[in-house]
């Protein structure tokens, strides 16, 4: 019997990665609308590659475009893409369409509900309140890089005693084996991770979750 | 004869100080909204002194602020705080009503047009392009902090060059005696004071502007 369900944030609640490929792309569009000569696909495989070199948290990504093209900085041009990037970030930040209706039937159902995500605490507040879903949880834990982060199983636990329920009438969901299945198993949850269709889920583990579910609301059920 | 219009950014083309003023109102609200059990006119002017204190770029200002209740950082409410702020920020970023027919009018005209303000460029740029101006100047010119800001006239009259134009044939529109008008009363352009009536417009120099306007499009009647 499942009486509490935590969820993993990002990939989980929303589309991270349909959103922070939309803002790319819309990046390198207003870059381009704003001077920046070059070919559109080529420009976009770029800054895929200069995110990939230097991390996502670098902040001249668009400085370090320009220069692969031999360009010196143009405020303009990266500003445009600047702009972009977190107007289409914003836009894109919004729950999936089943979410919230997911999440207000688990309360009609009597569950605690909480979420167990890993990044900085701050922003990862920011994102749950810009998504609508800052007053849904009755457990929110964020764990920061260099913390106790999935797989450590130990946030888990920790989330279901503050709600009261034994980790055998937990069910954890998540959209990777390698952090939130495994951990959920190490913690003895029910584990159910959610599979979306443009989303390549690393494979580079044995791990396996009870349930495999490809809209948040599958949970229900599985619940049932 | 005025052949080149050249005008500040923040305060003159938009209202600045309506636009921090109200994030940080929304901002307080929001935290209250979010558990933070006080009263919002003392939290909005101990914010205001947390601002004082540290400056505007400092990145705590909502930790000070618990802090000065004697409570500790508690991410869902610092995380309401920053969101609304951002997004009342975004809100009020609009040109002042009259700002795009007034820069409309003087394309009409035939004149040059630029802007020339101190920051970092890549912001300034972006703000200039949320507003819907990035594409309306002939010249922008941005001084960083520490290089020739206002009231150096070394920009003023190197924005005159690359439109062309003689610094007497030259306008500079701003809110700030102490920088624009001093700038420009060096560089030998026509000076324009924006009087906006919730400014307090430090008076703390004898400089006088050639002319005072208290609405941006004051200036199609001086040009006149």
């Amino acid at each position: 019997m499942v009486n509490a369900v935590f969820f993993d944030l990002d990939n989980t609640l929303y589309d991270t990665k349909l959103q922070v490929d939309s803002a790319r792309r819309n990046a390198v569009k207003a870059m381009i609308g704003s001077g920046l000569d070059v070919e559109f696909a080529d420009a976009f495989k770029r800054l895929n590659e200069v995110v990939s070199r230097h991390g996502s948290n670098f902040k001249n990504h668009y400085d370090e475009l320009l220069k692969s093209y031999g360009m010196a900085t143009e405020e303009k041009i990266i500003a445009a893409g600047i702009v972009a990037y977190h107007e289409t970030k914003k836009a894109y930040l919004v729950p999936y369409p089943d979410t919230i209706r997911t999440l207000l039937r688990l309360k009609e159902l009597g569950l605690k509900t909480g979420v167990v995500t890993d990044g900085v605490p701050v922003k990862q507040w920011e994102k749950l309140i810009m998504l609508g879903l800052g007053d849904f949880f009755d457990v929110v834990v964020v764990n920061s890089e260099g913390g106790r982060v999935k797989p450590d199983p130990t946030s888990l636990i920790e989330a279901a005693e503050k709600v009261g329920v034994d980790p055998s009438e937990c069910m954890i969901v998540g959209d990777r084996l390698d952090r939130d299945i495994l951990a959920g198993n190490r913690a003895g949850f029910t584990t159910v991770q959610l599979v979306k269709g443009h989303q390549s889920v690393p494979r580079d583990t044995q791990e396996e979750p009870d349930y495999m579910i490809t809209e948040l609301s599958g949970i229900l059920e599985i619940i049932k």
